[in-house]
């Protein structure tokens, strides 16, 4: 099943979208796609409804972050190698954790603000997982059971916040639109598979991430085992797996930030396509 | 306005302190205290009542954390130049921000559960701010109209995962049970000034914090003004801002970590006292 949530900011209603690519709207059986709705049973249910009979929503609406209620953002950094090459870092022996702020969630194709004083806006294309049971020191044998779904994501950075400005990554990570979600949550039975996805970033249409999560310095079981071990992931949590390389930061000779104008075009195999038009705040 | 929620772990029910220190029940007034209930508004209606006709509640029940729905717990780092010394830091030019995740919040005397693994738990006696009303890039001016009320918290640090896994510190503030708040939350009316408290911490009764607001690096109108330029805080976070010297990664000739059967007691002018035993895993 593929999770929607549609219309105006603040006023999404959850919806799915059907094996023909039809959009349907399920608020009349479901409040909300939130924490409440994301345990594998009311998965299943929605899974097993014969969408046909579910009222279609027009191509044209607005797609909002396909989760409501998201706890919290836990990221991993440095996760691919290439990536931790080309920011002058060594690829970490454990997994690096940094957070964002929930209030940084957007829809999947909303302008993207750059926020006053930011100078080094830059792109990060990245394999979201959606967590859908408490985990808490789960094995790694046990970590995908807590799975609810992924998500494709733009993990936004300004990096003159991130790394410039008193030594924390939180601060350059967290700005309201830095971390556009969806187009849908894939459950695990559409991506049984989640370390065999391209991922790819274009900006103006010239591709500048190249990656697949084959090369996952550390796989999805790891990375929720490991961070379980240090907090409860919640279901409605979110967490970020990392970006290969070709991030703004990292060209030569010289980095690439984003301008007003700027277009950035994402995917992810089996999670869809992002488009956001970069705007002056 | 002494805010409280009070009952069983996650059954709170939200009440208030009165005037002779008499605690009362307002669930048949509000659903519970978070973020919908914190706006200026909802708070001077609660602190018109005459709270003489609202149920008592006995003093021997559990108080839980004074707050629901936090989205998310912003904290300063090194903001006391005491405990930027002996942290073998700088005092930083700016604040330095990380995150707590909200899965650590607990009531204020809660057992502290020394996580699986831990070896260098350690206490951070800190005085809270509540955000009442949304703020993005607010002046220091206007920041203080933004805040609902102050809190006690315990900002409890696992050195080891914070400093030697990985470089970024939220990996070792976010265990549950690391963010003790209350045992209230105080209204500003009951707090005019936040820059003139004592803030404290014991260790089985020996005073190992001693700290004043008045010694802050970055006031409160500050911290709240830098931090709405790189997001927005929302009615229900937290910001927490800093530790005064006396910590146990501090302690001289060697360091001191908390183990289990230790017993902290930490408080602040006008917030209260919490009093946390550490148990083991």
């Amino acid at each position: 099943m593929k999770i929607i949530r549609y219309g105006a900011p603040g006023q999404e209603r959850p919806g799915l979208i059907d094996a023909q690519g039809v959009l349907r709207d399920l608020s009349s059986l479901l409040p909300d796609w939130g924490p409440a709705q994301l345990h594998p049973e009311t998965v299943a249910a929605m899974a097993s409804l014969d969408p046909s009979g579910l009222p279609v929503v027009p191509s044209s609406v607005r797609l909002g972050c396909p989760l409501a209620g998201v706890g919290k953002i836990v990221c991993v950094g440095l996760n691919y190698a290439d990536h931790a090459r080309e920011a002058g870092m060594q690829p970490p022996s454990e997994p690096v954790l940094f957070m964002k702020a929930a209030t940084a969630l957007a829809g999947p194709h909303d302008p993207l603000v750059l926020p006053p004083g930011a100078t080094k806006t830059d792109w990060e294309v990245e394999l979201g997982i959606v967590i859908g049971q408490r985990a808490y020191r789960v094995s790694r044998e046990q970590a995908l059971s807590h799975v609810a779904g992924y998500v494709l994501a733009n993990d936004v950075s300004e990096r003159s916040w991130q790394m410039e400005r008193g030594g924390q990554w939180d601060k350059g990570k967290s700005h309201d639109g830095f971390a556009p979600l969806g187009p849908w949550v894939a459950t695990p039975d559409e991506l049984p598979d989640p370390h065999t996805l391209d991922v790819w970033l274009e900006l103006n249409g010239q591709r500048m991430q190249d990656g697949t999560t084959r090369n996952f310095i550390f796989d999805v079981p790891t990375v929720l085992a490991y961070i379980s071990q240090f907090m409860t992931l919640a279901p409605g949590d979110v967490v970020l797996t990392g970006t290969p390389a070709g991030v703004g930061l990292g060209q030569k000779p010289d980095p690439r930030f984003l301008r007003a104008g700027d277009m950035l075009r994402l995917g992810a195999t089996g999670l869809g396509e992002q488009r956001q038009v970069c705007v002056a705040a």
